[in-house]
């Protein structure tokens, strides 16, 4: 028989005992956050806390965005057939694709060239960050992570950039996607934000991580409002009710401030 | 046209503008945990700081458990033939199901069918428990949450129990979880002990959630996990390999403590 | 090491040799329909021509019904979001539950009950089916394979049993599911008639198909038609749309007869 | 609110009357087959009945190839787990990507652009064929609908081509496909056989179809194989256990011929 042996270095399981990474998962409980068990599973260390919460406060930000987007449409659609959970959640995280979550890891790859390209052409982050807006402009391929359907000045990227600083956790990429807004205001003669994706891209690129678990980070995030909206669809509308993308009205709390 | 108009307790999104529950979200990044951003998304009020530590310590604790679970091996068999992120996860996600994951939502159940009887038959946690396991014995039915293929004696249930004790959560279920166990061993002669499912269950009832979110906890977990598998598969190995679930060797960092 | 050997009874390959169920699949390919292939492959014997053009039939008949159902609009909304084929498939196939598609699967345990009932209690097929609706009126029950939203008499489910009695293939359980709808009306004093999922778990009864795989036909059917809409949002419609459950309008080509 | 009217040419539903592009669906139930529709459903138009077996063929030579492919172990896997028939396909399908049935897309793609660059550079299939080789070869690409791990000479594709040939239906397509398998010999000193994705690439490009629709037929040829797999693993094997990849042993009917 052929031999399929293989090795992962994720956990190790033993009676009684289970180390992720090497630390007991138990020893973990109670003393890390679940963003700093997200950080140890992916990267293999554990982070200091200042990371934790940079790590929360990005999934924080990605909850939710409403009833409109794609991935709570589907996941509503298929939880509305009275199928189980998972096979709801299942159908919303296929929605975040190329188009819905997808530009967090095309941000991340463009902010990191832009970088590379500093580097290689010996230039500051601005020139650089100018030179790849002309190319893309000359090239009519439109830089992601920019511009949004409905927020001028999305208060979610600015927030997780004044944390970045405040944490210290500021580094090159944020600079870059600065450089990235400046370059393209000059370029098109108005400014076109940077959204949230494009925030998140560019303190996952200052956290180290690679671009391919970018989806990761808006899917776990979005899961938790998948979820909310899945049991609202359950309790509180007929099951396969026709569900309009964009006539609902929201009728929660009242606005209100964390004290 | 029908009317199809429709309202959502959920999120409120206007230009530049987005409220959780009534929150600004910006506001609550780096304020919060995305512990306590899942339950305000779920629960709709803001939890206070233990309730935040209690859900990650769950969100930890079920972070991974090797490459054996199905979860994994079906993320890990979907990667392995060039599918997106996505698609692995959604995969993974469908694997959590009756058998894998579904005790929690099983064991909440079953905890509260403990209490609400209690209740009606005006008798002990204790008492109910017994005759709860007393009339599983009979039918041949099974309870969920106790036992565990590997660990005799699992070390994340009794942690936590601790953490909830520590923190002040412990409530009703945490005492009919107990019970259970006792009641199972008398009757059986022999101890199965509550595993880490069941635990999470009796924890998530004293918190006050309902059972059919259940799996959304250690669905959100194990994403976690999954993407560190998906990530790992994709590095690590050959595309379309033949992955044996169990002929594979731990070989990551040696054991260690968290400092 | 564990031993995990195990064994199928479906497919032998060898080199340059596969065998579904025994028969060298290059000697059925041009011999028998795909219909045919579906149930060699789930019953371990070929059909005669009649079963394949019954199953044909029955594949045909559910192949699409219009934007509106679930599945078409799970699988648009994730084809919207630039997501791959498979990936659109699957959210669909995942709307395909116990409120869509399902009656397929509830309505042959009924039928299928309403037989057995018929041979313990000795009574005829039309008398077991009175008992059934007279025990689902009380119990406030609804039998699955009835009434339709929109259709007061489904073209489809006339159909299919007109080509069952032609085909010589009308057996028991069409017998029984006229004999439910007969019990129906007079229970109910009007008429609901039988529904192309009643119509088909019907003849898949009859065929001798067990329940546990009656989806499989709803899906199968769908997933033809599900391809077809996912190729027009792709090529039709602008990414990201609001896509409206209802609101949409039918412009291909005017009413025509096969020849 | 906002205009979300929109249009659909598959599909018009009436009370009492479905047209499927044009044709009542009644009236193509039991004249046409499910092969038919499909083409119908993709196409817009009815095929002859030379098309109908042509993907009556396709869709027959690929329901099964044993357990080992990733599509069958993923919807294994879920099924194994207790899960619902829906959510152990959708894994499946969601396994059936790049690297896995991806081959026909990607083939389809290969062809196209042969006979293109024939007609551009004004030169025969086959030269053009050796110039696309050629630069695979110089740019270290791999050609896809080549070579299989376990077939040599495979018989699926040598028999679709022979009745592609004997329906007339074989075109430009299936003629580049052998001048491809041609060029690759004489370029590699040893023959990589054409295999079945490729085969159903040449055919579904003499057929018409463009290559976004490509794994839209291994998809729903495998889903027949699926769920034979899944009612086995749900009758024979034990929820929940390990499932070897490859030390799985056929033990179906023998050998037999199509009478």
């Amino acid at each position: 028989m052929e031999d399929l042996h293989w090795k992962s270095a994720i956990t190790r399981v033993e009676p009684n005992r289970i180390a992720l990474r090497g630390y007991p998962i138990d020893q973990l409980m109670g003393k890390i956050s679940f963003s700093q068990g997200i950080y140890l599973a992916l990267r293999g260390e554990l982070p200091d806390d200042r990371i934790g919460r940079m790590i929360d406060a990005i999934l924080v930000s990605s909850i939710d965005h409403g009833a409109t987007p794609p991935s709570i449409l589907a996941a509503r659609t298929v939880a509305s057939t009275g199928a189980p959970l998972s096979s709801a959640i299942a159908a919303g995280v296929l929605a975040i694709s190329r188009l819905h979550g997808g530009a967090i890891e095309d941000g991340m790859e463009q902010m990191l060239s832009v970088a590379s390209r500093a580097d290689a052409e010996k230039v500051t982050e601005a020139e650089a960050a100018a030179r790849v807006v002309a190319e893309a402009k000359s090239s009519k391929k439109r830089l992601s992570g920019f511009g949004h359907r409905i927020h001028t000045d999305d208060p979610r990227s600015k927030r997780l950039f004044a944390l970045a600083r405040e944490l210290g956790l500021a580094g090159r990429h944020v600079t870059i996607a600065a450089a990235l807004e400046e370059a393209l205001a000059a370029a098109a003669g108005k400014r076109l934000p940077l959204n949230v994706d494009g925030a998140i891209a560019a303190v996952l690129c200052d956290l180290g991580f690679p671009p391919s678990v970018a989806n990761a980070f808006f899917i776990l995030s979005r899961v938790a409002g998948m979820v909310a909206h899945i049991e609202e669809e359950r309790h509180r509308e007929k099951p396969m009710r026709r569900i309009h993308p964009s006539d609902h009205e929201y009728d929660g709390p009242a606005a209100r401030n964390v004290k």
